[in-house]
């Protein structure tokens, strides 16, 4: 199985594919879609669209893991956090792909067995399952693999209750 | 000039397209792209922005009139109808069409000449200038309708200016 996660936003996006055969995960790639803030924003929505479907096109993942946004802090951002990820979701949509979509808290019970952990414990305990020499950079980048293991621990999971 | 109107929305899209020579408007078209609420939100998206990809082809429109949004009151449908205006201006941004954003107080101004007008006279005056015999259903329509007419006199108004 090949789950690409994303970490929504519209000046970074973080994306992760990992490649899960049994128990045995592999981080194929990580990394960011950056947009610039002198570029118009429809624009931007293009740029973070054309490049999630170029990311499904190379991997060709098996499911889409996304963050579920909450909004209570910067309004203003969550409107573009928003509408970037509505051209996320359309990119799978497009694709056929099935879509999952966690909490933070979700991400931190699955790869940390803790809701409440920091998110630097996330960051490690997702270098380590995925047998990464370094932290992934940038933070977004780490935050979009957590999301991709998170679905991937959630599936099995499921598949493995009694 | 022909100018689509769009009121983003994730369970009704209005629309309004209106032809403008010199003064003279005339109403093109108007309605809605409707989605049901037992498709998954990702297909609802993908319904939307090929609706309004399908608008763009058949009336090749100058420019796009979209609402602004603010956040204010309920949350919950703000993050769906944030997803959706993204993939609606992404539509537009797709086919190089000008975007162009107004607030429901500019709304107000440019068609009534008064930002605290009722919704009920901006209706009807954009059913006067538009010269409809009846206001236009759905209201999310007649909402449409306004921002096209509302980026029209706002342009033709920036021409004048002295």
């Amino acid at each position: 199985m090949i789950v690409l996660g994303i970490d929504p936003g519209y000046a970074t996006v973080g994306f992760g594919v990992v490649h899960a055969i049994g128990d045995r995960m592999t981080a194929l790639a990580w990394g960011a879609i950056q947009t610039k803030p002198d570029t118009p924003f429809p624009d931007r929505l293009l740029d973070i669209h054309e490049g999630v479907l170029e990311l499904i096109e190379k991997f060709k993942p098996d499911a889409l893991s996304v963050e579920e946004l909450f909004f209570n802090t910067n309004q203003t951002t969550a409107i573009g956090v928003g509408q970037a990820r509505g051209v996320i979701v359309l990119a799978a949509a497009k694709k056929k792909l099935p879509i999952a979509e966690y909490t933070p808290l979700q991400v931190k019970s699955a790869v940390v067995g803790y809701g409440r952990a920091e998110k630097k414990q996330v960051m490690e305990l997702t270098r380590l399952q995925l047998n990464l020499q370094k932290t992934p950079k940038p933070d977004d980048a780490a935050d979009a693999l957590a999301l991709a293991v998170c679905h991937i621990r959630s599936a099995s999971s499921q598949i493995y209750q009694p």
